[in-house]
């Protein structure tokens, strides 16, 4: 089963890389104006809504943080020498800092500082949105070549404002033939990493591209949020029609060239847990599957037990697991070495399926009906000799013949028979078309 | 277990090979005399009924065909000699040919020939039911000898007719203690070939020859169809009644000489699929077991989604897995080489279990009863020494008092103490005796 | 998780050994004056009710039997030698021998010897209640001594009473929060073997004692009973309350020092079966489950079909299996040399398991609840270099408020999350104080 050709799938990751590049420097977080660019750009390209929510309504148990937007930040030594620089890095301000202009002892300096001494040459991502407070990230090289003298006394100037204002995200709304829907979510709060989860939003965005040009059976909504807290504003602004989910997934870290991997819904058995692992078992290639825990990213929130959607995460290398994340090392460069167009490649295996992955019922359901006289069966009997394809295509009909019985959908079959789904699928459009079974 | 003795066994298929032989060279298909005379040889052993159905009968989706009966087919080289003769081997025949009397080019005759290429000495067996066409089968060697000029003509006679008639099928209802019926169902309709399924044939005569002297728990029924359209027939003909068939079985392929299999029913877990598991993994021999699958014989039809019967099929090689399938090497010698006798065997030892297969109700169910009271409990206690058969005789009493629940058989307490079931049986019995349980 | 300090399980060893040699060679049986001294010695230590039956009551399928009364019991040989004498070691009697005194031929008097060839050092233990019997059990070496001439005459005297009295058993009920029990249930009647079943008798009594210090949530009702015909008994005078009991365990051979064994419940998937076979697979020792048989001690009556109760045992070596089973080796050095106090810490880790093993509703359902705020979580976000510990901390609190569903109990939570109980534990009552969480 391919859908993209090679040269398609190639095309798909110079598209999206290059949405990448357009907005990567962006200082992002929950809110302000880096998440609002990243936004304006999505809704270029696919024309999403961007929804407003004011600082201070609630949310369920949390609510909407003030509105942080970022000017300057850096830190002089006492020759008055920029050691810090927010222009050089974005990942170098603490995300969310409080405005500060004050001079300050190395002594008290430390206690804001983050590095990372087992990658010497990398700055760490932290953030502080709940909770006032102000530091740099830095890598342990620069760490060590600034900070010499425990007495020295630095500048440190951040020019932020956390004012009221609004958290913004992003949603595209594509009607199907049904209103069940498959919710696709991605989060954008992350500034100046690619992995997570720039790979996410622009995946999202291209997924998007190719669904709107499409007659879709299922109703596709895309939604860019940023992480958790957005999650939990979405589900609370739409908490009385989440129930037309029927399958979710949530984009991240789908950008590396890691092996696929699959974190299961909840329940572990939904119909979208069996559509990715069958799109992963029958593509010949590597992959995890990890069962369900309440960590990571908004699974989390679309699976709390108040909501219990079916969603899950086809990524490639989890969050947590590869030693670029959450660091300056989650770079273009490690985007470029990725495999995001085959990651969409196979989001459009699963939801081919997922549309196409239907229950039947027999017309003819005492005993079989004759194929022979509509033109669907060899005519010499009793032949061993007949091509293996013509074979298959038989097994394929009496298969659904015998199991379109309202309890088995096409993937059902598809385990069972051992034949691959898309020869099923031809089978079940041949019998439909003679009249010998119908979708139900 | 054992039901027959080595030397029954051994008779069995003597007799078994006898009744073979004296129809052997019948040419039979889906009608005709050379099924008719197959019919009337098991009538003449068993006393079946025999059935008749006109032709251009509505069965299901399905239309009785015409009768098909045929006196000479041969073909004469441009000498005048008969290059390919009937007479020789009714497998030479295309099954179902329409009558012809025509000269014609090897060009042209070559369309209607059919060889083995990789058995260069066998001929195969074809049919043309559904649509009109002759033809004639042949070795390769036979072929290539023959034809060796494109250009020479032939002279194709083909006498056969082809009219409205009837389509027979055989059944003998033996009726039991009680209405739910065992299904044997088995198919007449190929000519000059043992395992598929002469074999069939003679073993459900000699079941029923059997099953008449006995008095059983369920009434059997043994139907002698033509494969497919004989067991549509009998569907329909019997439409009404089908929901007393408790447990069923299509009888094909069990005259070699390679292991047992058992190809399952369409839900995997009937009774009748346990009572075949056990009685072959307790043999101590190989065997195969095999999920339903909506190809092969009859299963098809009785497992079809309106009937969903739970018909198994217990075989020795199955169709399709040895080379002689379908071709003039199915032949006598191979049945004389085969385990007729054994298969034999393992259908008696499938009835004994399914016949005994009771649940039970403790009608002391409050603790033990007082088995020593009632002479079935050792009198001197705390003994690690006694008899490990008088252990075994306890243990086999206190399992089926505890599992005497209504819930358990007595298989499924096999299972759990994987004690013999006959042990068991002869436990159950006592307790019977002593009033301590009843069958439910 | 660890309950008792290596001291408190060394010194509860030799509280129970100390109790075992008080009353180790008293002559038990299921009545009579040696079982009453061993019940009124646990009645000392922890004040249980010692209820009276009187002979001839019928209890279900079975009739309290005469009291077995022994005063003295010995062979003389023909030179008036005692070479068989019931005060060298009470297991010399058949149990519920009934009196005689009379001179007999070896001829006859080898019907009533029991000896074990096998282990020729030792004498085995041997019983009758049901039938009236006479005989001796000696070891093979002390047989082989004394019979030397089939014609020698013996002097055989038993010195026993079989007259109407009572069957006595002892009962401690220890109310907790909820009617709901946990039943202990061990057996006595075992004269001069440690193993089976002073250590029963023993471990039982100091449950008990430490039970009653406590507050608990369930309530413990702990039964001292002769083997089977007593918990057919107790059954019986309580049959209209068993349905108290949550969960059940039957104390027998937990003082040697094989491995922990479990015999599971009757069903094989209660609550108490989960339990011990998470502290089993937690301590990182070895261990052995068997599946429950209706063989063995009172878990046969328990779990008989009219009750069906979910009692377990959770033993050391099972009976049948160790060598010393039913004889004289038996003793006391067996038992110095054994686990019984390590067997009791694992007893009181599955009851702190059943104790805390609840269910959750989740308060705060839609989305997670901000802990942050609360001062639950880490104030510095996307950390990948926090504490394992503080990660495990939130990874547990996040695990329990997505499984406080009243689906899963702490103990589910656990299996899935691979966190430690106690830890899962920790983080439930941390969102308790918090309100975000309650019981239910």
């Amino acid at each position: 089963m391919q859908i993209l050709t090679d040269t398609e799938q190639s095309n798909a990751k110079s598209y999206m890389l290059q949405l990448m590049e357009e907005v990567f420097y962006k200082c992002r977080s929950l809110t302000g104006e880096g998440a609002y660019d990243t936004l304006k750009m999505i809704q270029r390209e696919i024309g999403i809504q961007i929804n407003e929510v004011e600082s201070g309504k609630k949310v369920f148990d949390w609510t909407i943080p003030e509105e942080w937007n970022i000017k300057d930040a850096y830190v002089l030594n006492s020759n008055g020498k920029k050691v810090i620089d927010f222009n050089d890095n974005n990942l170098h301000i603490l995300n969310y800092s409080s405005p500060i202009n004050e001079r300050v002892k190395f002594g008290d300096l430390k206690n804001h500082l983050y590095t990372l001494p087992d990658h010497p040459e990398w700055i760490p991502y932290k953030t502080s949105y709940y909770q006032k407070n102000w530091g740099f990230c830095l890598s342990q090289n620069q760490y060590d070549s600034i900070f010499t003298d425990e007495e020295e006394e630095f500048h440190v100037v951040i020019d932020t404002t956390l004012e009221n204002g609004v958290l913004r995200y992003g949603e595209l709304y594509i009607p199907g033939k049904v209103d069940q829907e498959i919710l696709i979510s991605t989060y954008f709060c992350h500034p100046s990493m690619g992995n997570d989860n720039l790979s996410g939003v622009v995946l999202a965005t291209f997924l998007g591209k190719l669904l709107k040009e499409k007659q879709n059976f299922y109703s596709y909504r895309i939604i860019f949020v940023p992480e958790t807290i957005g999650a939990i504003t979405w589900l609370y602004e739409n908490r009385d029609s989440v129930n037309n989910i029927k399958h979710g997934f949530v984009l991240t870290c789908v950008g590396d060239k890691g092996d696929l991997t699959l974190k299961k819904t909840r329940s572990g058995n939904a119909e979208v847990d069996k559509v990715v692992e069958y799109v992963l078992s029958e593509s010949g290639n590597d992959y995890n599957i990890i069962d369900f825990f309440p960590g990571g990213s908004d699974e989390r929130q679309f699976s709390s037990p108040g909501f219990d959607l079916p969603v899950c995460s086809l990524m490639r290398s989890m969050y947590w697991t590869f030693p670029e994340y959450h660091t300056s090392a989650d770079n273009l460069e490690f985007m470029e070495e990725g495999k995001i167009g085959e990651t969409a490649e196979y989001y459009l295996r699963v939801f081919h399926i997922l549309e196409n992955n239907k229950f039947y019922r027999n017309l003819k359901p005492y005993g079989e009906p004759q194929l022979g006289k509509r033109g669907l069966y060899r005519m010499i009997g009793a032949n061993k000799d007949q091509s293996v394809e013509e074979f298959f295509n038989e097994m394929a009909m009496l298969w659904i013949l015998n199991y379109s019985d309202n309890k088995h959908t096409l993937l059902d079959i598809t385990l069972k028979s051992e034949i691959p789904f898309n020869q099923l699928l031809a089978a079940a459009n041949a019998l439909m078309e003679k009249g010998l079974i119908i979708e139900t």
